[in-house]
């Protein structure tokens, strides 16, 4: 991983927007930008240095990973540590990451700094740069896609009609964990039978219905990156209906994958499956967004939602995920990791979208 | 659960503190005082009443779960909407959740509110509540450790030189699934051989070593409460250095449950831990604290560390864990839950403590 490149875009970014330093406590920011994976430090990134502040726990690992850094463990909590650090230098005005810090730290580190140095409320600086998938990302997140695809056999092995849709992630996650997953990429969604119209159906104690739609919605974690897929079968033989429904949900997913393009409007890609499910009379049961950035974490920018304004360019990495769900009756979603390429897009997920009857 | 009884107890410090209102923003907050278990929902709750704020998608769940408090879905952002309400209330100062609430969300919902109202920091109202377990939690807790303390046998099964830890970490958490969890508490720890010197040794991709300790830490949650348990095993014939360094752990632990009683302050339950681990000239390798409360979360009030002078009460339910870390070598822990009762304390967990050589 380039991290030396990571943190001379961020020192681009301070200089254009006159911040001496900026305050990375968001634990996905501060591995992106020096390679720590454990689960306490913060990293302070001034226009020439770079220092990176941990316990006396994560000491040898922040020496295994941690790169084009200075390492400090100071004997006084992590944030007195930072603060302590940053009233030595001769930064005057100090950026901190609103949209992670809490109130009480934020607090807190006003009443250890100077009185003369200014805190000032940054929102998505490094969630900015994470939106462009360097090719060490791409290639850890192609490995994770691949990974988390593989668990369509156990899935769909394990699914029959009394199994709770519980013991059906239960396989699913076991045969990750045994493929080397550090952990799933967020709650396993198994949704059967009424339940698959639930958008976020995580998976209950109740059984799979003996007919009817079971939505699949899983990832893995896999070297820090997350994978996310969804795929809609069918237990029993399908309907008219069904299929109909079915149908218009692909045809919508592939009409918001080939409007994936550099240049183009993320909510123009939004608008592709909902204009394709309108023609089909289901965009009103299309209830959340298109799609979303994925990456270190499972929900980044760009968000792929209705008149969002962000450019796709090559090397974002994004889902497309259209789903329709008629309460009380049914649901379907259909789910793909893209990359944007300088053409168009690739999808990542290699597994069939094929309606599958089981 | 009795939810008025909770929110009534809350409207008493609302009371003695002279604020109007808090605003519940933490979600095991909101899920304890009105129980509510979605991803998305904010708890106002005045001296007079409370109302609910959740989102489109949660409809459902909100008119299925939430007792004795108003439900409001608003059509703009939850928070846009629970701001909109305060300001017609006649609150004048409202609490915020200042350890949860982030800088951003702060500065939005000071945007939103009416001038004239003032926002006022608090820290762990909701959590000091919490602390004591009612009745309803103390069963559903007994039920987690109890689920979590049967995933021993299938671990003990999955230890074998040469299997990876990830691998038994996959055994533990599928049959934590199949019995029904909805989740582990916390990253499952499997760490064999040096890596037992961890003391935050998640599953990683090592073998399992040919000789040597294995600590297992894993918990589960169940309906919502968490479980938390610490075994180390031996791999091997133990030889013995090792074995007595895990009797001086055992007795270490064994020795503060012994001190759990009402009235004690948590730093003496500490300080017998270390106390007896420095007759085996163990203590300076003990490196962390004694325990924590468990409940919702897995990390709650109070924290049984080094001159901690929260006093222990009957039904507060904590971890007693203390271990050994020799850096480069070996590591032990013993970890049950217990409750704190009129008389003393019980043990919560089932397991064995004798050492098991495999």
């Amino acid at each position: 991983m380039n991290f030396v490149l990571r943190q001379l875009k961020l020192r681009e970014w301070l200089d254009a927007h006159k911040l001496d330093a900026l305050l990375v406590t968001h634990l996905p920011n501060v591995r992106y930008l020096c390679g720590f994976t454990g689960s306490a430090g913060n990293l302070l990134v001034t226009r020439r240095a770079s220092s990176f502040f941990t316990d006396g726990r994560y000491t040898g690992q922040a020496r295994a990973e941690v790169k084009g850094t200075r390492i400090v463990v100071p004997k006084v909590p992590t944030m007195l540590g930072a603060a302590a650090f940053v009233g030595r230098t001769d930064a005057q005005t100090v950026g901190v990451e609103a949209e992670h810090m809490t109130v009480a730290t934020r607090s807190a580190l006003r009443r250890m700094l100077p009185a003369g140095l200014r805190l000032r409320e940054t929102q998505g600086v490094v969630e900015e740069l994470r939106k462009l998938k360097d090719p060490d990302e791409l290639s850890l997140l192609r490995e994770a896609v691949i990974a988390g695809s593989k668990l369509m056999k156990p899935a769909l092995n394990a699914i029959r009609p009394g199994a709770s849709e519980q013991a059906v992630a239960a396989e699913i996650e076991y045969a990750a964990r045994s493929a080397g997953a550090e952990a799933m990429s967020f709650e396993t969604i198994v949704a059967s039978g009424v339940r698959s119209a639930l958008p976020h159906g995580v998976a209950s104690r109740s059984p799979i219905a003996r007919k009817g739609f079971v939505v699949l919605d899983f990832g893995v974690i896999l070297q820090g990156y997350c994978s996310d897929m969804t795929r809609t079968v069918h237990v029993g033989k399908v309907g008219s209906d069904d299929r109909r429904m079915y149908e218009a949900v692909l045809e919508a997913q592939l009409a918001a994958v080939a409007a994936v393009a550099p240049g183009v409007e993320a909510g123009q890609v939004d608008a592709a499956a909902r204009s394709t499910l309108r023609k089909a009379k289901l965009d009103k049961y299309f209830t959340h967004s298109t799609g979303h950035g994925v990456g270190l974490e499972i929900h980044e920018k760009p968000r792929i939602g209705r008149g969002q304004r962000d450019v796709l360019l090559p090397g974002m990495v994004i889902t497309i995920e259209p789903g329709v769900y008629v309460p009380g009756r049914a649901g379907v979603r259909i789910e793909d990791m893209v990359v944007v390429t300088e053409q168009g897009c690739q999808v990542l997920t290699p597994a069939t979208k094929d309606l599958i009857e089981l």
